[in-house]
């Protein structure tokens, strides 16, 4: 049976709205429901049930990725929801063993996202301008146990990209068509490309200029999530929603006349 | 340089609304615009251009899982959409080297997403109560050539997994609350339990039987997908989408009382 | 030119986050960018600006009976919103001269719009359970001077509607279903009948019991509303929306064997 | 009793997917389920059913504003559905005794919308460049009967509005912000300015353009409306729904500097 051992990281859920990640080590952890030691944890069933000092129970799950991007990973900049790198995944086929470039890192998110699937032959080669951002996204990948499969640079990616022959490129930077050129570059022959922007506008000049440098296959896509409340005879979506994080574009690099 | 080898799948694009996904083998293609002999494709280069007989352009693309799913499937059930396996992909983290029983299969659409992203050391074990559907499965599985981390299985759930300690059980089931203890079995501590369901009176009952069974974390999610014709200056969403396919159910295993 | 007279309702705009309801009365208004003494208000044409002790600039402007019904009433209940107020009317044509009874009155914003779009000639009458409510939705209601075209009534409707030949029944209520037999007795012919509820579970057995009660065209809809941040270059939906406030089922009674 | 008279418009209604709006007249109206002699139906009590040559049911109702519209009008342009419609009305407060200018009418629809809620006292200026939409326009708002309350006039709104201290403008145009001048000269102050478009760069422009033309209080929307499929034990949204139609940007005529 799995047991909770000495430095793993716990998912403490206590309900659907509260839940904790911490790390199975000699502290204390305060919470509005009482206190636990984490030590204690030590050596208990993953899924089992612990009591806070006021005996309020939680349950010791296994942090899944997203536990870790949502509740542990510091986020100076927007970071990549799960919905989004989720369509990222399954509309492009990035998975095992693919070569990635993505450009910029900022806090790392999708950078875990596409480390975790490219596991265990392939790699992303994460660029990012801001050396603060690089150090942001360091220790946050490291608590992952990533960074085996990503080789962060400090580089400014409108001066191109130092890979070749590359599966994919994704861009999360403010002006993404400038990069275009370069991401075109870097790719293989049908390789994919992948650009997230908050704005309309970005995806504009992003289509357009991608369309007009050779890539085919292009489109634009919006993902969004609703969560429901759900109880026998009371069932209804939340009240409030994320009503939007950014826009994807997804193309393909052809041989057109560039 | 990657060039196309006899027997490939390809995608031939034309257009944002019309590609087609065909074997690169000694056949005519007919589309209406024009035909294209296969065979001329081998040896040609990916991501470059074909003409076909009238003259119309053709660009020869890698095709994605996405493609072979939405293209090459047969699909007498209704198939789970990639905005929905991208959901479930980073939602659970199910990914490289996860065990996982999913019921029903079906058209095989969510258990080619699940074999291709627990690649290399995961495997599917897939159950569907239908021989005639299991036949269609592998079919449409074998296309992809997903079937080395697949099992099929012509089986009832309501009776039971073969499987134990799976990292997750995934259902697309018309009645997913009766499988529930069984999943609930073949899953190990602190497992993930996902099902998707058309009707928001299932996800109410798996819900609400989940979460009498034992099972924390419990989310229930429905994922909506806008796409966007970008053109400078007349930017806008697609005047027809796709409402609903499904609602998503996640959960997991505790060892609360059950 | 229109100006500002004594105890006239102001919208003070500030921006696109902040504007406020005040009366022009002698009264100082204190804001966070300074106070503003209304007194001085009278007088002033509508559409200019004034500035606050601060030097900081507020436009007058004529509120809209949105504007009443989101900054002025008093809300112990959940209220309808515009976009699905509006809905209702497009949707049934209510709209002057129409004779409508509505349950429950609430806190009495749908039944401020009903009143506006029925008049002048038509009349709303506003059935309410709660003496507590009757009293806060007479107070919201005569800020706005449409108690001309209303009638509130202390009642509990699962005992009937005292109208007949009504051209609109509209239900606010908890347990819609119960009241529809009451709904059709109180319709004339051909007549519309709208429901409004925040759960899934209220539409599935109103719409039931209405197809079973011999009402048709029975439609049940959704409003959904976005917002957008509008910016030369950096035009992007709002980060967070309202997911859900309730669904709307509409019919028409028909003298099908009941 | 309310019972049809010769000459009324008659909505037909057969199931949640077919209605036929007829006039009843000395005409046989032929469907793929039987034929109806409308001649009989004169007499007939509004809600009750009449059988087709082969013995299938129809409800008689009475037509709705919105029925006329997308049944019965002639629409060579892209029209106003009535979920924008609503939002119009209930964001801004357009309803009895408003005078409003309207450009481009095209097909009427959103005329029909304005026309039937202004009465019995106000009153639309329908403006339109396109002699042929105007024909057109006429002869779709001539059959709801709302004639009265409209004056349509061929011209370009470029050179202005004929009207002066109007509650509202409404436009419906290509290039919306052209006419923001003209629309400020021919609004009162603190009138309501509206603008629908379905692109968002025309969003921006015209955004961009208000805001420098001294309007306040604006704002960009998007309504989205979503159809259940309700049957008890197996409600879900419809598969396939409208996805986008168009924003709506409101504001407000200010005094500033302009």
């Amino acid at each position: 049976m799995d047991v909770v051992n000495e430095g793993d990281y716990i998912l403490l859920y206590l309900d659907g709205r509260r839940s904790f990640l911490v790390e199975a080590t000699d502290r204390v952890f305060h919470t509005h429901r009482g206190y636990l030691k984490l030590k204690e944890l030590i050596g208990q069933p993953y899924g089992s049930q612990v009591k806070s000092s006021i005996g309020v129970e939680f349950t010791l799950l296994k942090p899944a990725l997203r536990d870790f991007i949502l509740k542990k990973f510091r986020r100076p900049t927007q970071i990549v929801y799960p919905k989004d790198a989720g369509l990222i995944l399954t509309y492009t086929g990035i998975g095992p063993g693919f070569r990635i470039a993505e450009a910029g890192v900022g806090s790392g998110a999708l950078t875990a996202f596409l480390a975790y699937y490219v596991r265990p032959t392939g790699r992303v080669y994460g660029y990012e301008i801001r050396s603060d951002l690089i150090k942001i996204a360091k220790r946050n990948l490291s608590q992952t146990g990533l960074m085996d499969y990503i080789e962060l640079k400090l580089k400014d990616v409108r001066e191109g990209f130092d890979e070749r022959d590359l599966d994919a490129v994704v861009l999360d930077l403010p002006t993404p068509w400038e990069v275009i050129p370069k991401a075109y570059d870097a790719l293989k022959n049908s390789g994919v490309f992948v650009s997230f922007s908050p704005t309309i506008n970005q995806v504009e000049k992003t289509v357009e200029t991608a369309r007009a440098y050779g890539f085919v296959s292009i489109e634009a896509v919006e993902c969004l999530e609703r969560h429901f409340k759900v109880k026998a005879g009371e069932t209804r979506p939340e009240t409030v929603m994320i009503g939007h994080t950014g826009y994807l574009v997804f193309a393909r690099k052809s041989l057109k006349s560039t």
